[in-house]
């Protein structure tokens, strides 16, 4: 270690945004996914690699494909998007370069965008001296007339999540084999992310992948404004309530449950939702109340902590 | 090593699309982009990775970034596309988990999109526990009113070529400064890209990126046609000029030099390129010839050699 601790990604990220507008180009990058033409388009990446955000001694490789395509369709969910297209970039350690293995890797791919309406429309094949890496892209066409967007909570909205967190956590840090099922009945809120979309009362949205309090920080900052949590109001993933109370810690700070974070003033007809705190004025902006104490926020960097 | 051979690029390619077809969403795989809606959008995918695409002892990290751009700008020239936009996932080992690094990465990964009227609108970041990674998916329109595919190559066609070739790979084999300044000369060729797909008689087109026989064959294998080569017809790049006609086997075979590789009745008026042979009929379809005889095709797999 040297003598100053290594940057977090929101530093990295920063950084690349000052270089995209030396550029000439500068982006917004502060979404879950990039917004194209107008807005009408929505493109977003993200890649799994072994030992960072899968191990292979507990999931199998038709499990790696499918988490590949539903991080990526749940980010597209999180900004306002329908279903579109995936490519995919497979870069294969040698023991891997068999065909069964890129077989179980395709059939978990392309049977979770086939459920979700998605299409694999192509891919690119690499060796990797390395561990196995699957770098995904997702696109779509808005669900709405708007893309939704980490921006726009106001002070007096409520804070709502699409679904139970905790289970993905729980199948990390106890990986019994009914754990790790649990972990893997995520799925992308497509169709959440739809009515969201279709309703002006929205006024924020992301999901959830680094854990509840960190993303729900980066949507205060985002937004300009303190976001305060009731954490007996946060549903827990069905495992996590079997296992019991001591593990409400996972649903706060665990990460890659995929559902949908958001703020509205109401939630939305035909939704089901849990309404887990509300939007406050900036105090400062960013600022995380939890159970109306300030709290740290605390989850998934994957530029700080481990797995 | 096992008692059979490894599948290569190609098998492993065919097992993708099995399953693809399985899951009920089947796809093109065959050609340098997809195609989306009705065929007016492609988006391309490609990651460099060090050790098997760069070297970091022979590169700067804003030629990896530059380079990460170039392939898949090419990647969308080769089918007839037009600038458009770049998202990329950048996998960090520890010791590049720095500012530095990644605005360099950034620098030349922006410039070379600015370079080329693209855009860079989104991103990702991710530790890796092996080498620097560099995934990157482009999209862009069509540039004339149709894509440009490896399929449609008839027998009377002239092959040609939109530059020289060579310099990439000799920068690999000798390394001199000057070897590798002249290895990094390549562009995308997206304004001949769509002076191509403009012109109703050009018939087929790829990007060399794995060495022209091999390349070659695969257009010749995808239109069901033969292609005849004349080795001296070949334009060298300066650098492999410069050492002499020893090295033409590198503009045969050597990769990355990113020029097009189209097939017409006649090269298009206003374009600069060099007929270096024709399309004959199936002999079997596939089949290479150069210099009037029959040739393995050889170039670069990424699967069966190393760089």
């Amino acid at each position: 270690m040297g003598p100053s601790p290594p940057p977090d990604e929101a530093a990295l990220v920063s950084a690349i945004g000052d270089e995209l507008r030396r550029a000439g180009r500068p982006a917004d990058l502060s979404d879950d996914c990039a917004f194209l033409r107008g807005a009408t388009q929505l493109v977003t990446t993200d890649t799994l690699i072994e030992g960072v955000h899968f191990q292979l001694d507990l999931d199998t490789l038709a499990q790696v494909g499918a988490q590949a395509a539903v991080q990526n369709l749940s980010d597209l969910a999180a900004s306002g998007g329908g279903a579109g297209w995936l490519v995919w970039s497979l870069c294969l350690p040698p023991n891997l370069r068999t065909l069964e293995a890129v077989r179980a890797l395709t059939r978990g791919f392309a049977e979770t965008a086939a459920q979700n309406s998605a299409t694999v429309v192509g891919g690119n094949l690499s060796r990797m001296p390395g561990p196995l890496t699957v770098a995904v892209t997702a696109g779509g066409p808005l669900a709405g007339k708007r893309p939704l967007t980490r921006s726009g909570a106001l002070p007096g909205d409520g804070v709502y999540l699409t679904g139970a967190l905790g289970d993905a956590a729980l199948g990390v840090v106890e990986p019994t084999p009914a754990h790790r099922a649990a972990r893997h009945a995520w799925r992308p809120h497509l169709a959440e992310a739809a009515i969201l979309a279709n309703d002006p009362g929205v006024t924020a949205c992301m999901d959830i992948s680094d854990g509840l309090l960190l993303d729900g920080a980066r949507l205060a900052k985002a937004s300009g404004v303190s976001l305060a949590v009731e954490s007996g109001a946060v549903p827990l993933g069905p495992a996590c309530a079997a296992v019991g109370e001591r593990h409400r810690n996972l649903a706060l700070r665990g990460g890659e449950d995929y559902v949908l974070l958001f703020t509205a003033r109401s939630c939305p007809v035909g939704l089901k939702a849990w309404r887990i705190g509300e939007i406050r004025a900036a105090d400062p902006a960013g600022a995380l109340f939890l159970d109306g104490r300030p709290e740290r926020p605390g989850g998934f960097d994957h530029f700080v902590e481990a797995h």
